[in-house]
């Protein structure tokens, strides 16, 4: 027993007790005769104290413990005379009659505090002291208690945790995959799973009704900002269900972790939005719903003007930002600037001030009347003092640029407050999506998406504008999770197949054994996953899922604090029956 | 919506309700104008009737539903005339007026049935179909009522799940890793964790204080009898702690366990047995307790008699068998080949019997008086109608003779029930143990496991003694788990990887970045882990963990229902810069 209590614990109501602490040394003080020791733990900061009258030797002990020792501290809780009204250990203090160093540190290569003096690379590194840091370690803490309700939520709706293999098989579809050379079985791989979707499956075909695993999962893919080659999947099916029971289950879910975990109520139904309306609205299909400023279309209105480059564009849209009609020609111009960047790819931005006096400044007041622009505006239902920005081109690229500059406005009006929440569904997503360099459709979700009962008919007559059932959790414009009912049948997967070019052969050595096991009773269901990461980063106000993970990789996929991947014993890959061949340098020139 | 409810929850008060359910077709019996259809879902079993006087039509159609149809069915709640006590819904059933055949199957490969006409291999590859068997699926029902309840208590503990990286490095220590090629780092190679050992003890680091994880582990052994090349661990970890505070809070996980899941309330402390007494009691560091049966030693008893067998011998042991005085010369025959197979491998048994009414017969009568044997006798505690079996020989090896001599008699006396379960914790381990081929020390845990500060001083003097602060939780003759209280002071930590022959350049190789992070004030700490397949396979009085696996693998680490692993395509091979290089033929024959 090294303790009696945590940091964290003490009070007023603790005064004259005698009590043992361990923890690390967060901060030393000399002041005159008295030594101040801020003694953590995970649970808080409690100040220790000694005094040169009481204890000479013990008060010059505390002043030479270096940042970081872990110390165990024997001493009596005491009312303290300056409280501190920060920490809720701060109207106590323990005077201190031993102090016992349990090991000394290093001094550490910046300071455990929330805002640490330590670059990303360094953190990364010394991730172990990062973790130290409140800062990180309560992104973990949330972590817990979510994972935890999460499982609390589902089993009480009678959903069954299963484990499904880690070591399963390459289906040459989709993302990379990792693969493990099997030593047993020579020439042989493994593989690990992008998604436990075939088995979650395989259990509703074993009747396993209500499925759910919190589970990590695997893509090799190039990490681009805020991708893990290792993530973590909140993935659940469910049998005999339609699209309603689905998102009735799965929203009743978000509104419980909200509710537990942030004493946040969701009273009313989120709302739901089809695919074509987000895209018509927003550009987008995770609209960020915490503010308006939707897309307004002008098309009709611009018609005519001998403005060359609105009557070539197959869209014009605009959005209106409240109160802007002030902004200067430098803010239009850092506006201009940033739709014209490459990751954007706008050739311009065009605008119209709707002044508060009712007066019409616009950038195009050349090709238009005050008369024809005071029109858009109402269109537009801008008030006196909103700036209306407008895009224009072909119709998607175009609506993915007035998104971006949509959220650019949305932040620089600080309507994206991290601490508040908007959800929605988006449903009846296109089930296919047509590629122009391979001529073929590919499906939008995956193979095994049901289509809208109400459009089967237009398979093979429409097949484009076949929607599917499935459905996309957004909050905060972030893709929480998404999923769909999946087919059932065995000939409309048949039929499926066909669309989206797959041979009889091709179908049967990559689905194989998902398309045997439905020829024994297959019951209608369907699912979905959240990505569990995005999830906690969302609930944390955090932007990246970086540090919603413990030991997080970097976008080289390396892990910089055990240095993983590293080069393995020749025997081991013997043993493995592999050789390593190195790109050769006339390859890498190619 | 596809049902009002399940198979499972209708009852008599439900009489005259309108119900819709849906499930698979487990069984249709016509018996003159009425066909029965037995519906089946996960959560129970209800009889579906149509008769031919109300619809002819359906009567007709339910008599051609097949075995495993997915059918819906519409009809009314009745009360049953012949009722069913042997389950729940046995009091009604549905008077159908509608029966959609929601989905065909074939006639399965066997039985779903909980005794099923199938066999391992047909099972396994039909894992989708085996899962619908009630037998198979209650033990995944119960891995998840256990795996709720772990986290439920250890969350109420304050500990916190964090999950730790499944890509890491290898470490060529202890069993083989399984490895995954970096695609992005050419050349080297990520490893699967055979447990999170070194990242929980760096949560310690972190000053996370209470971990724990449910997490699949990876081994690449070849597979003996009941393992598996991944594997699930409950792996805790604590700091500020002695073995004695590790030992109550995972004493209080194990009962917490019994008590929610199984209903069985142990109220007294578990028992602890040292290292020594155990193999000197039975032979074992993983005692089956649910029976007496404790080893004797003669060997003072036996000196001098002239029989060589016994004198040459380092050690006589014995085990009295209540009760088998009346053994037969073919059941003692039995018993000696039990003990002769190779995988025991004595010599030969010996035998007294202590007949009822008080006469002696032995199989060593003529080496030894009467008047000896009955000294034997009265050394074992044994009682007229008792049998004694003994084996002799080397310490060691006698003992793990007896060991399987003594769990034989127990299961032939059925004394091994598996309702019945026995906990104790094992301690005082041996840190080391002495490897003869290779004439050095291992560490008999693992490397950072802490010797007993009693026994510090004797680590250079007599490294063999030195008993390590580690613990093994024992059931039922099953080890469900062990663990250590760690070193944290580095000193210590060097002393030990000099003492198991360690360069200093080979302890920082493999296990640099946890020896650096030590250096920032590591606190004392400890843990174990636990076997969570193991530990659902004693609840659910399995002998095997298969059956407590959803997806498991074979012997040859292959899932046969997937047929993985498989060849990936060469494509793959170049973009991951490896190649296979099978055995040559030449490698084959050596």
């Amino acid at each position: 027993m090294y303790r009696t209590n945590t940091c964290g614990e003490l009070r007023l109501a603790d005064a004259g007790r005698e009590v043992t602490l361990a923890g690390w040394v967060q901060r030393v003080r000399k002041m005159g005769s008295m030594t101040f020791v801020d003694l953590r733990d995970r649970y808080g900061i409690t100040q220790v104290v000694t005094n040169v009258e009481r204890d000479a030797a013990l008060q010059e002990a505390a002043s030479h413990l270096g940042r970081e020792f872990v110390v165990q501290v024997k001493g009596t809780v005491a009312e303290r005379q300056s409280k501190n009204a920060n920490i809720p250990t701060g109207d106590i203090e323990i005077i201190a009659h031993e102090i016992n160093i349990l090991n000394r540190s290093e001094v550490p290569p910046f300071t455990i505090e929330d805002d640490t003096d330590g670059g990303d690379d360094l953190r990364m590194r010394y991730r172990y002291l990062d973790l130290r840091r409140g800062a990180v370690r309560r992104n973990l803490e949330l972590r817990h208690s979510m994972a935890f309700e999460i499982r609390r939520y589902l089993s009480e709706q009678g959903f069954l945790e299963v484990e499904t293999p880690v070591l399963i098989k390459s289906t040459p579809e989709g993302a990379r995959d990792f693969v493990v050379p099997s030593r047993m079985n020579p020439g042989q791989f493994y593989a690990l799973p992008q998604s436990p979707q075939t088995f979650k499956q395989l259990l509703m075909v074993s009747g396993f009704d209500r499925y759910f695993q919190i589970v990590k999962c695997f893509r090799d893919e190039d990490l681009r900002a805020d991708r893990q080659p290792e993530f973590t999947q909140i993935d659940c099916e469910m049998s005999f269900v339609d699209q309603e029971d689905v998102l009735q289950m799965f929203e009743g879910l978000v509104k419980h972790i909200f509710k537990y975990v942030k004493n946040i109520d969701f009273t009313d139904p989120f709302p739901r939005m089809t695919w074509a309306d987000a895209m018509r609205l927003y550009g987008s299909d995770k609209p960020d719903t915490r503010f308006g400023m939707e897309f307004v279309e002008l098309k009709p209105l611009t018609e005519g003007s001998g403005f060359s480059v609105m009557d070539s564009a197959e869209y014009v849209g605009a959005i209106v930002a409240p109160g802007c009609a002030g902004y200067t020609r430098k803010q239009l111009d850092e506006l201009t600037e940033f739709v014209k960047r490459p990751q954007i790819g706008a050739k311009g931005m065009m605008w119209v001030k709707f002044e508060a006096d009712g007066s019409i400044k616009s950038s195009v007041g050349k090709f238009f009347t005050d008369e024809q622009l005071r029109k858009w505006g109402e269109h537009a239902k801008a008030n006196p003092g909103d700036l209306m920005l407008i895009l224009c081109g072909a119709t998607m690229t175009t609506r993915k640029q007035l998104c971006e500059l949509r959220l650019e406005m949305g932040s620089r009006l600080g309507l994206r407050d991290p601490q508040k929440f908007s959800c929605l569904w988006i449903i009846d997503f296109p089930l296919f999506e047509w590629d122009e360099e391979t001529q073929r459709f590919y499906a939008m979700h995956h193979p095994f998406t049901s289509p809208n009962p109400d459009d089967i008919d237009k398979l093979d007559t429409d097949t484009g504008a076949v929607r599917a059932t499935a459905y996309d959790m957004v909050v905060n414009g972030n893709e929480l999770g998404g999923g769909s009912i999946r087919i059932h049948d065995s000939e409309l997967q048949d039929h499926m197949f066909r669309l989206l070019g797959l041979s009889e052969a091709d179908a049967q050595y990559k689905f194989g054994f998902l398309m045997n096991a439905f020829k024994y009773g297959a019951p209608p269901h369907g699912g979905l996953a959240f990505g569990f990461d995005r999830f906690v980063a969302i609930l944390a106000g955090l932007d990246s899922i970086r540090d919603t993970i413990a030991f997080p990789k970097n976008n080289s996929g390396r892990d910089m604090m055990i240095d993983a991947p590293a080069e393995i014993d020749r025997s081991q890959l013997e043993e493995l029956s592999i050789d390593v061949v190195l790109p050769s340098a006339e390859n890498e020139s190619k």
